[in-house]
């Protein structure tokens, strides 16, 4: 995996298969709901541990139980595919931590 | 709810719903297994989280994947009610974190 | 302490202690610099633990050693005593965090 | 770097350089005591962040404010360079988070 900037067309297709994510002044962006703030920072953690050992950051807000993420590779000053395993990566863990409570 | 030290039946009743649980030299104690050391420390960021807003904390180990938790309130030499809803949050949040990946 | 929306002397009279702070429409706001993203998550995660004792949460941008802080109290549209505590302890946690490194 | 098993007197020689850390059942250790929980888990925070950027993980145990570590490379059943590493780091992020707190 390099970091070479991928073309329109390569973001293009990633984006048909990251399909909650849009392309935002040049970043991959996604709002990210949770139910309050034990989940948001949950997530976050989990986000962290993995961007410290691709050593590739988002660009992330917090409010609450609210998390808006935008990718890009600051090196190439745009897309390429560490922010698509980032997104990929943020998706299944986001998925998790939103588990419906057991009933009862 | 207070810190009072639950009797030897309410102990017996509680640990009749928390299926997962076994008293262990007077504590409350699960050993916990997560898939990687990200599980395991996303869970426990939840479950930190959690005991700073009840004031409550657990004496737990950590290695890898796994993470060995007592229970017990320091206070009354005993388990209390905050135990009780500590063990149960470690469940909700133990089965939220390790929710199988999606398939493809 | 209570969730009463501070007048505008008040919250003057805070700023000549918050030296790093600064009101920005409406809300109080610093951006922290760290070093790395470690230092940044690491203020962050003590910051989001107080935040859970207090059950009052801040608004937060982080970029890699980046963190913009705007803190308000959203039931009263107005600054608190929740928000004068909490930015006093984020001031304290950089602080730490930021310690120089021994030499050698 | 690698992971070679260190041989009983490079280990001496680290033991001399690490003051607070000494041989337990094979395994470096130190138990570091903090003022607080808030302290001890923004300290393995920090830790785990390095911990993921390694990929080489402590075995600890977290009572309120203090933390237990042991440190050794499974794969080696031994001391490597990464234990060091990681002893060295958290000697650095312990001081930092302890740093006494401002006066008034």
């Amino acid at each position: 995996m390099d970091r070479r900037r991928l073309s329109d067309s390569e973001i293009k297709s990633a984006l048909g298969r990251l399909a909650n994510w849009e392309l935002k002044e040049g970043k991959l962006s996604r709002k990210f709901r949770f139910r309050d703030f034990n989940e948001a920072f949950g997530f976050m953690t989990r986000v962290a541990l993995v961007a410290e050992n691709l050593r590739h950051h988002p660009e992330w807000t917090n409010i609450y139980g609210t998390v808006l993420v935008h990718l890009w590779t600051h090196e190439v000053q745009g897309i390429t595919d560490y922010d698509l395993i980032l997104a990929g990566k943020m998706d299944v863990f986001a998925e998790a931590v939103k588990r419906p409570l057991p009933v009862g």
